[in-house]
């Protein structure tokens, strides 16, 4: 319990930034406004946050973010933080409030991210992370090679279990690997969630006798604890292979909660995300906060996908997969898949190949899929085509010259 | 189940107001990026998000947030979305993906805030809310009117579970009515939650016999949610009368489940919330998101304080105050107790009781208390005059003629 916790920090602030470093230090741990008596030199040495790192990097003249101290100019730097373990112990939400709680809101900074976290092992060894990661996913899905190709179901919401399971027998007939709920289809009154489960396994199983592959299918049980024990029994008695959790609606409690009941790859989407990191100035890179989820059991994370549909730069979802794929400390490897999703086709497969080295990942598309003019069956075999073609360094065209799905893929993908 | 529920934003957006208005809503129920043939016009109907509002305020020349679509101007906007309520039922975590999902990061918006919430009867009425609110929590405490006078435990790190109790001694012996842990401390291998708890209860239990009155203690029990259960257990047994949790660090399963345990009334903690609600362009206000807490079963929520050392404004403060007093629909009062802390002293009671019109409330101070130089009995024989002759209309400089304790208080107040 001598190791430390680091946390790294992009910061703002109007005031000396080595004076606002000691104030992040100690608002952490055990200092406050006012000096104590009770906070004594060795209390700070035992307890206290130490700046480990303190790299200025540019001043601007106006702040990031209002509320802070006036001033003339602000100071941007690198702060990086070290705690005790033994302030917290090997417990994540304690984890979080040491290194996410009541700082971002201190009048000192004009802007403060979390950019970075390093756990040392006395903090990891009691945390079993994914129970499934790569090798469990490819195993449970068939899929010894190449990423799984996937899609969503839509409309997101107003399909009933009967139609979802219609959706779903296109799909599985035209052989994709990874098909998973819209975040906002979980258990509503018009697709119940056990009437979809079932309606849904049947296609799945039948389709499964006769490929000898069972198709992956990320069941989104949200909910309650209970409702989400239970939901997770069906789904496996149904003989399915995957659950779907929305992990910033659940909270680091119920989904380590949940893991330990768990028999299943733990799909887990991010659902709010933005909220917490498309500040600049504010809030999360991706990098920091997908560890604490990996530890609480999360075997496929959403990282978005090279030229999406939303606000992400590509470098920073690159970033986001390379953290998922890394492990999270030299005794703690618990890898996980990164699920690529948003506006994607196979002609995102080359680049995203290029900047991961690996083909570990699911990747999701649906117009790319469903848009293809042969079908759904077609619009898989183009996806898969470009995967191929991308790990072996082929380009696309050339690719297609093997196969008319890509050939025809390449028509309307853009 | 016909009812809707409502989410109001602010929004910011360089495309036409109201196709982007069009575009949140369908990503938020059954659009998606491309049209789909499934999603029939009945369908939209019937599961769609309506825009029930679309007020545009003004135009900027330049992006509140990076990663929007490039435009020469940029709309602000007041939007108001419904749902209906069988899109998710009555589930929280579901809720939250609704109206909180995957909307920040649109690339049609360059601001995107959760402003205000409304919850139909069909959404709220399975919940049973806040388990002691202010009638219980007035019972527990022995405070039948003004506010609860409290104070945080401090260092917040650092000291062992006797140098707390220690200073739990002298708070009690000063009459004081409330005392909390910090959030930072949990369950650390200095400072155990166990060793805390029976030392702490001794000196309150013993005081108490005395007193007639017992102070409320709330222990932080933040962990996973069996240790969440067994710390209740233990602090129910010990005599205590309230716990802490820290919201944004468990998560709304978590909440929701150690509620369905919990004994004790709920103090809650927001810790993390400067990342949420820092940035005026993004996340949250504090009026819905703190509904979303005592539906979970939050008892007392942080409001912070006004003229606090953080950087929040004292309107915004004000505010967060209102909605936690305020009832949460027209069948679900679910009251809960505002908690101020931060740079408190009397001085701002009268400010306070003016904005709230009434004295339900914790007020907590560290130094106001500690730094009086007749001691902790006089600091909080001072607070509690503040508040009276706030509660009275009468002048603090007035009042202090009666009162010693407040005359020597103003002295070092500021």
């Amino acid at each position: 319990m001598r190791e430390r916790v680091h946390a790294t920090y992009w910061m703002e602030t109007g005031d000396d930034p080595a004076r606002t470093a000691e104030v992040i230090a100690g608002e952490q741990s055990s200092g406050t406004f006012v000096a104590l008596a009770t906070e004594t030199p060795e209390l700070k040495q035992r307890s206290g946050a130490f700046v480990e790192r303190l790299e200025v990097l540019e001043t601007v003249s106006g702040p990031s973010l209002p509320g802070a101290r006036p001033s003339d100019r602000y100071t941007r730097a690198i702060l990086e933080l070290s705690w005790p373990v033994e302030n917290f112990g090997p417990s994540l939400p304690n984890l979080w409030t040491t290194i996410a709680g009541n700082l971002f809101e201190l009048g000192q900074v004009s802007g403060l991210r979390l950019t970075g976290l390093s756990l040392p092992p006395s903090f990891t060894a009691p945390f079993t992370g994914p129970a499934f990661g790569v090798e469990g996913t490819r195993a449970l899905s068939g899929v010894a090679q190449g990423p799984l190709i996937g899609t969503i179901i839509k409309p997101s919401i107003g399909l009933s279990a009967e139609e979802t399971a219609q959706q779903v027998r296109e799909l599985v007939a035209g052989d994709i690997d990874f098909i998973k709920d819209d975040e906002l289809q979980a258990d509503g009154a018009r697709c119940p969630f056990e009437e979809r489960v079932r309606a849904v396994m049947r296609v799945v199983n039948e389709a499964a006798d006769r490929r000898g592959r069972k198709a992956m299918v990320a069941f989104n049980l949200t909910g309650d604890l209970d409702q989400m024990r239970r939901r997770h029994d069906l789904v496996l008695r149904e003989g399915g292979t995957c659950v779907m959790l929305c992990l910033n609606a659940i909270g680091l409690v119920g989904v380590q909660e949940f893991r330990r009941h768990s028999q299943l790859p733990i799909h887990a989407h991010r659902a709010g995300w933005g909220a917490l990191t498309r500040c600049p100035a504010l809030g999360y890179d991706y990098a920091p906060w997908q560890q604490l989820w990996r530890l609480a059991g999360a075997d496929h994370l959403h990282v978005n996908g090279l030229r999406n549909k939303f606000a992400e730069a590509d470098e920073s979802v690159i970033a986001a997969a390379r953290a998922v794929l890394a492990p999270i400390g030299p005794d703690a490897r618990m890898g996980a898949m990164p699920v690529f999703s948003s506006g994607q086709t196979g002609l995102q497969a080359a680049e995203t190949y290029a900047a991961l080295g690996c083909t570990d990942l699911i990747h999701t598309a649906g117009g790319g899929i469903f848009g293809h003019p042969g079908g759904v069956a077609a619009g898989v075999e183009a996806f898969r085509a470009a995967w191929t073609a991308a790990a072996q360094g082929v380009p696309l065209r050339e690719a297609a010259s093997g196969s008319g799905a890509l050939r025809d893929a390449l028509e309307f993908w853009r």
